[in-house]
């Protein structure tokens, strides 16, 4: 740096392509600015990290993989992808009622991308770590003709607090955490808050008997707890909140709210609506059914109609 | 399956495209054979997997991305591949003198692609996490346009079996498990079995000052622990063992041979080479030196040369 006139350095890097700086200088610009928690005993910089386990905690594990051109284009704000996929994972920790605590990132994309573009990712990233008490404690860069990222989350629950998505009873009422449709075309998918707050609430104050994350869409994921569970269901159309100018189709039907769906017997549930749960909005929108045959949507011309199970799914 | 004449829907399906299948078929495929051990609370199925901590021990993380086009071909084996991608996960948690315990599998394919290809790679996966007592606990599928494959692999060591790139001192004799150079065209590195044996013994029956895997080359990988640990090193040509027909530039930069590299205090040295140990074979290849500046090559002729910290680099 003694020859290089000062503020030229940085800002000419930003424009440099990945080619130019390389898989180490790189890993040198991720780095910037991560600060480790306790926890961490070794972060990134060796083969692997090695963390404290706590004792009396179960240890979570999920794993993300986004892809250009399916969950994302370079057209999109590079921040704004990094918080994602972060967020779908912070998401998934949620809906088992736990707490995330280390990230590592594993990081695909081509020799001639601008390094802006891919540290860009990487804030977005640590944005969100740092919001959610998250350390980015190592990861893996490689070439890709495409950039695909690939997010592995660590999270921590005592074994009470752990809500799966096989616990939902017939007469527990269903709960969705907001409103739903249109994430995808409205950009909300990009900026969701993932519900970790929410979560945490509810495994202190409540007890759920079944959880997950709305992904797939409201119906295919209430169907993963109905299969799961061994149980039907039955929504209300009058009571499924739907996102500003979505129709109910959308809100059954569309992927990407990242809203915790959960279930709640049914004298906690009428104990839940009777009273301010410290700001959170739960909205009722169904009741679990005896026989998993039955899954069905309550009109509000007072038929039922049986509710088809689609969903996003990858490769269809 | 009622109405389908035995034999024929299995046999068909390996025929099938993924975008036949569908993402949840693919799922209930690759679930196929997984069995768990007692560590694993809930695997594959859930929002995430939970998995017992160990009081005592501690945590550690590492993850791989590989690609097709940049690590691997579709007219590699896919059980080799598989292997791969997994077992390079193993070989960085022996480098930290760890035992692998868990592993999560992201994996992306294009839509075109038969079943067949892709269960064979998880095939090999599977085969060499039964090997190593590795549980696959969850992972994600998605749509790509090449394959990728990422493995995040947990494991656990006691605090006092850990072993740091960043412990070598100046007098260690540095040491490698086994023969160096031409991995990649003599296809060990498709094959290759992570030294998980040999750094369970080493953290076991001596304490190595400093390990690490060779993935990017013998000169590139001494070199991050020669930075770590804030020395230099001098290597004897005469010591490094070559594989077959491999040249001593080939032992020296060629990557992918994932032998451990390791650093042992010189009187440890001398008795672990006055005896046996237990069928491994580690080769003293050299010694550490004070000077950070100094990595050098002690040739045969007596002349010392200055080694190049070249070696594999993603994206340049």
């Amino acid at each position: 740096m003694g020859t290089v006139p000062k503020g030229t350095a940085p800002k000419s890097l930003k424009f440099m392509k990945l080619s130019q700086i390389g898989e180490f200088g790189l890993i040198k610009e991720i780095q910037k600015g991560i600060r480790l928690s306790p926890r961490v005993i070794k972060g990134i910089g060796d083969d692997a990290a090695v963390i404290r386990s706590r004792v009396g905690k179960n240890l979570l594990v999920t794993t993300d993989m986004m892809a250009e051109g399916v969950h994302f284009t370079t057209a999109m704000d590079p921040l704004a992808i990094g918080h994602k996929a972060l967020a779908t994972n912070i998401s998934d920790i949620a809906a088992m009622g736990g707490t995330p605590t280390c990230a590592v990132i594993a990081f695909g994309a081509p020799s001639g991308i601008e390094l802006k573009q891919v540290t860009d990712v990487f804030q977005g990233i640590k944005n969100t770590a740092r919001r959610f008490k998250i350390d980015v404690v190592g990861g893996d860069t490689i070439k890709t003709n495409r950039i695909v990222i690939n997010i592995t989350l660590l999270g921590e629950a005592f074994p009470q607090q752990l809500v799966y998505r096989s616990g939902a009873k017939p007469g527990d009422v269903i709960f969705v955490t907001g409103a739903l449709g249109d994430s995808l075309k409205s950009g909300r998918h990009l900026k969701f808050v993932p519900r970790l707050k929410e979560s945490q609430y509810l495994v202190k104050n409540w007890k759920p008997s079944s959880m997950i994350d709305i992904s797939d869409g409201l119906v295919a994921d209430l169907g993963h707890i109905l299969e799961m569970s061994q149980v039907g269901a039955v929504l209300e159309e009058g009571l499924i909140p739907c996102q500003g100018q979505a129709s109910l189709t959308q809100a059954l039907y569309d992927g990407e709210d990242y809203e915790l769906l959960f279930t709640l017997p049914r004298v906690q549930a009428r104990r839940m609506l009777s009273k301010p749960q410290a700001g959170f909005s739960f909205y009722p929108i169904g009741e679990i059914l005896t026989s998993k045959e039955n899954f069905l949507l309550q009109k509000r011309n007072g038929r039922r109609q049986i509710l088809n199970r689609k969903g996003f799914e990858h490769f269809k």
